[in-house]
């Protein structure tokens, strides 16, 4: 390969440079020759295709620059085409629950199956690369990208991240066989992002610098990323700094830990633009070539588009002797093994059948059980719910009731796809010839403190036997998210500094609450939700984070108990903006709690942690009702002393004690109780997602590995530590059952 | 020494082993010999003395201590007796403006004097220790303690640090000569606390642990404790952890640098019952064993009361061979060094003439210029002050009114020697013979939301010219603030969720500018008040941080021009909890804004950093404003270019274009334009405070030294970068002048 073609492999190109891509309705099946030859000549070794275009003119395009690059250039290396599928696949692909909301099933199975129809949809037009899934951590709730994480625990993210990475690669392209020369194979490369560190940004606020040590780097930001990644064909790095070096050009987190600790053989890409901020932004170089040499040389990674690709300068560098192309061969070297491994010689077009796998009945049935299980039940005071559809009427309420939520990272006008709640009432209604009737009133906007519709909503419950409240956040396509003039509250570049219902949301809320009539509040939204009135006050809660298309119709499902909610909040609810950080793992000795509050009456109750609120979150990580009753007995440690490098399994058995079947989420929480460095409280080790019949039991033996047992200690290193540990079977703030752990030297 | 004499010199004593000390006014020349020799037999190198008791029982009680030590011991080693005074010496001493207060003064000159008074007033009852200066730093502004600190910057604090430590030390102890064979004499130990990161709890709670790297320690943490307390002759560890390794035991920190980088040779003692925290809430340990050997090995410091004195396990465990004696060697050598600095053997006694050096004429008038000097003119629109005397009437409105407001870290009851502002103003126009009538009305109380005393506020306010309406913060003194049931919004042990006002104080201001009449707000606090609404509406706001005693004279003679305001922000304020951490010195890239907002008429606008707010504080440090004008001409900078380990000057000349004379603060800020690691957009670098006359210049020279211009490499060492760097004259948030400074290599 010239210098050239080996930079040419390492700058991601787009199929804009040949198509035309403005008109998301236009099917014209015409490109540019010239804009192809220049594309092709600079920037070859992936190709950027996430865009929303007829999927014939999609072909085309691919079809037409992959033919290109295998029959019209001397080396005839396939492009890897990339687009997005963080919650579903953006080129008009089935779109699923928001990352958070796949997180709060705690059913990696199920999660695997998504991903893999994520895949699916992708590889038959041709698409061999997604950036998915989000390895970011939800502990920086202000953050606008909380919906795109799994939520704010290292081990459900990591866990998580590995199912929706095995979901999607697992498999081989069709021509390609499974046992190639080139070993292992995979159908379709993940992209691991971002490493790392990016989802705690200072003040919350997207791409900014993230405070932390080597200790908070290995043991709360890199475990997801080395549990769900090691095989993940590529790798995304993070926009901002972490320790004020940017992780773009980290030399420490990108050659020694993945490159040389981890071996890790595959691609690594920067972000859009995410090359340019070492000027723009973190003032570490003050020209693209800096930029440029800074980038290949600590991170061996490739350079994404949306900037001003600095990598086009890197041939005059090596050719001045300011950049050793070895850097760029080993980068090249990278991105051909995750070519070699997808099979993409052999197997580089779209498929002519490509519509036969697109939107299945099979996948929308997956994607049915998946919105069923991300919804969290949070309260259900005097078991309210589920509804009978004997119930004469209820009132649907709330400014997300006759509207698709989606979150961020969907095409335009992808919600024209989903289903409203509205509508999934009045469908699951009339699929049960139930005469329940539906008293709509939307009562507010989700942007406004207009309150004029609030009359109306008032009459609607009061004319209902039951009302359901449904507010929340909002966020956008990727088109309107990024359109000046449009609002949302959650989604890329769009940051919090409060976690309280925007606009006249709660005093809508307050109003149903007040007429009297038992309510129903269903939070739809893409992060918590800081309203502890409404815990306090509502005779039920549901949290539905951002869901997918069918999400409308999930929603009466739970509510009328046609399905047994089974989630768990993959994140914790704190009181308010003022008492994050929240999350359930925190290190001992951050809580000390003598807690103050403002009574309903606006009476002050002085505290002093905090002094009229309480750190103690409104639900914790792990919290997630049902309307059946799980007991727990039998709870063993196999063995019940280990040395410091074994494993050893937790045993328990679950009893379904309540009238109906359920799922049952087994979590299982690690404490040190003594240890060289501060630890945290609490870690979740295990889980298992099991569907107990009523009456039935089960019982449920889960391993957890030694390394789950270390700390990083004094010295640097990971260690695990003789002494004994605490093991809890529950939820982050309910103790189950409980057991302890001896580990002798 | 016997190994339990050495013991006994590391733990701290308490005078109350001997004498009764529950009934503060108890003035009963009696002790209790028994109990005395207790005490010295196991816990005599220093003696807790901070009680509010008449001064001449607390003589004799240290007297009968110190001789005891002195005659009737075969060492004869006296103790050192102790006591607070951060800002004023707590047992009945002149309380001076809470230390955010005196750093606002910018004039460590003047610092240096409240200091030295603390010090006199001190030393006459026989103290010889004082535990300030606080150099925690208010970078989370929900912590209770932020009134302790000298602000958000490591310069700043670093300089407002040295000037306490030089003004509290320097000068020998009677009897005791400057030359002696110890070389270097000092008359009171200064304590340097609290080491370090204290001050950035996780969530802002009270000794919850601080997530830090070594570069943020090194860069944030250690510049003002390097700065200001190498010649302090003791330093207080603090009580939480950072990065996961409890301060008390930190050996990084109190071994590596501080005995062996910095060669600090002084005693070291833990903070009360800190050790035992190594049990209760780091779980770093679960014996006093473990806990006494993990802080005399690691920390090489003496233990606190307040706790279970696990150094009482010392002896055993030196004869059981798990603590080497060498350690308790050192410790003890470290604690004679500074009684041999202080001169003790020489002058162990208090002076029979100690009332004469206890509020002195001389003192107060420094209080009284600390007071002015740390009023912040925040906004003065239209120059609606200074009032002229001439006014008929002003309002005073507002629970801060009638009411004497200390910070933390005063003894009981020491508010009754403050003056109200309400007395305040009383006295101001008595003096000056004027007419103009006060209008009072309290409005509210500062607890609680009742608005029952609106109507006369309002009333009150339509019946003056002018209305001055003072709100704020409060804290109690240490033995309220430590009793059940008893409120306060700040101080030690008080954490807050929200910075905004509390109660129906923000109402009240409401209430009060929608009269119409021109409105002064005074926010007496001990931290940043979130308020934005009272920035944007009210004519003119005023803050001035916890004042001391004659802090209520103080404001009138700023808000009647008797006294023009000079003093400038130690800390930025918040436009909210939530948009926080928002210091001026945050890193590159940190704060991209499109910032939204919620209209007075509750209109939503929508931004995305954040989405209804912006990280743009308030107003920011070095913020405040006079009633001249200046002007800055002819900066220059001596050299222009200089190398990696060269010194520069800034000199600039400053115009009083104003008609009044006026004090300036000259401050330089210093911006690394490309750097290897991220640095602060902005660090303080130097400052002065100049007394410039109307229509006067002055030539200022201000000397940046080598060591400002360094990072933290990435090799984890200091390094000046060759390249450019812009030098600002002005506020974190204005730029009045600018020049570059070039390095070379």
């Amino acid at each position: 390969m010239t210098l050239e073609e080996k930079v040419a492999q390492i700058i991601q190109g787009d199929i804009d440079g040949w198509m035309n891509t403005t008109d998301p309705l236009d099917n014209t099946l015409v490109f540019n020759q010239s804009g192809l030859e220049d594309m092709m000549s600079t920037k070859a070794g992936s190709i950027w295709g996430g865009y929303a275009m007829p999927y014939e003119k999609f072909v085309f395009a691919l079809n037409v620059g992959q033919k290109y690059l295998m029959e019209n250039t001397s080396l005839g290396i396939p492009a890897m085409f990339q687009s997005e599928g963080l919650h579903g696949f953006t080129n008009n692909g089935t779109i699923f629950p928001s990352p958070i909301g796949l997180a709060a099933s705690f059913n990696p199975e199920l999660l695997s199956s998504v991903a893999n129809i994520i895949a699916t949809e992708a590889e038959g037009l041709g698409l061999s690369q997604i950036f998915a899934p989000v390895l970011d951590m939800s502990r920086e709730l202000r953050w606008g990208r909380v919906e795109e994480n799994f939520g704010e625990d290292p081990f459900l993210t990591g866990e998580m991240g590995l199912a929706y990475v095995s979901g999607l690669q697992n498999g081989t392209r069709r021509n390609v066989t499974a046992d190639g020369s080139g070993g292992i194979r995979k159908r379709m490369a993940a992209t691991c992002k971002h490493f790392t560190a990016y989802g705690s940004p200072m003040a919350g606020l997207n791409t900014a610098p993230v405070v932390g040590s080597e200790r908070d780097l290995r043991t709360i930001y890199l475990p997801a990323f080395q549990k769900a990644c090691l095989e993940s064909l590529a790798i995304m790095t993070a926009y901002s700094a972490y320790d004020s070096v940017p992780l773009v050009a980290n030399k420490h987190i990108l050659s020694d830990i993945l490159r040389d600790e981890w071996q890790y053989p595959y691609w690594v890409t920067t972000d859009a633009g995410a090359v340019d901020l070492l000027i723009s932004q973190h003032k570490t170089c003050d020209t693209r070539e800096c930029a440029a040499k800074a980038v290949i040389e600590n991170g061996l990674s490739g350079e994404m588009g949306g900037g001003s690709y600095t990598y086009l300068t890197l041939p005059d560098q090596v050719a001045a002797g300011t950049v050793n192309e070895s850097y760029i061969d080993e980068t090249v070297k990278a991105m051909l093994r995750t070519k070699f491994t997808l099979g993409l010689f052999e197997s580089p077009y779209p498929y002519s059948d490509y519509l036969s796998t697109i939107r299945t009945p099979e996948s929308r049935q997956v994607l049915l059980q998946m919105e069923e299980e991300a919804i969290v039940l949070l309260e259900n005071r005097d078991n309210v719910l589920p509804l009978s559809t004997d119930i004469s009427s209820i009132a649907l309420i709330g400014p997300q009731v006759n509207r698709v939520t989606f979150g961020d990272y969907v095409f335009f006008n992808a919600s024209l796809n989903g289903i409203t709640p509205l509508a999934g009432f009045q469908e699951f209604l009339s699929n049960r010839s139930s005469s329940t009737r539906i008293n709509f009133a939307q009562g507010c906007e989700l942007w406004s403190n207009d309150q004029s519709g609030f009359d109306e909503a008032v009459s609607a419950a009061q004319q209902s036997d039951v009302a359901i409240v449904m507010v929340g956040t909002w966020s956008l396509d990727q088109t309107l998210l990024w359109t000046p003039g449009t609002n949302a509250t959650t989604g890329e570049h769009v940051d919090l500094s409060s976690l309280s219902l925007v606009g006249a949301q709660l005093p809508l809320v307050e109003a149903i609450v007040n007429t009297g009539k038992p309510t129903v509040v269903v939070f739809v939204s893409g992060k918590p939700v800081s309203e502890p009135w409404i815990q306090a006050h509502a005779n039920a809660v549901i949290q539905q984070f951002y869901p997918g298309e069918l999400g409308g119709f999930a929603l009466p499902e739970i509510i009328f108990g046609a399905v047994n909610p089974s989630g768990k909040l993959p994140v914790s609810f704190p009181r308010s903006v003022g008492t994050t950080p929240d999350f359930y793992n925190y290190l001992n000795g951050m809580r000390p709690v003598d807690a103050g509050m403002i009574t309903d009456n606006d009476t002050l109750v002085f505290g002093h942690q905090y002094v009229l609120n309480s750190p103690i979150p409104i639900w914790s990580f792990g919290h997630g009702l049902s309307y059946t009753t799980f007991n727990y007995t039998d709870l063993s440690l196999n063995p019940t002393s280990i040395g410091t490098s074994d494993n050893f399994n937790v045993t328990v058995t679950v009893h379904n004690t309540g009238l109906v079947d359920g799922k049952e989420v087994v979590q299982v929480y690690l404490s040190d109780v003594v240890s060289s460095v501060v630890t945290p409280v609490q870690r979740l080790v295990g889980f298992q997602k099991i569907d107990l019949p009523a009456g039935s039991s089960q019982t449920v033996s889960i391993e957890v590995v030694s390394s789950q047992l270390a700390l990083w200690n004094l010295d640097n290193e990971w260690a695990v530590e003789p002494g004994v540990f605490t093991v809890t079977i529950g939820t982050s703030d309910e103790i189950l059952s409980q057991a302890t752990l001896t580990v002798t030297a």
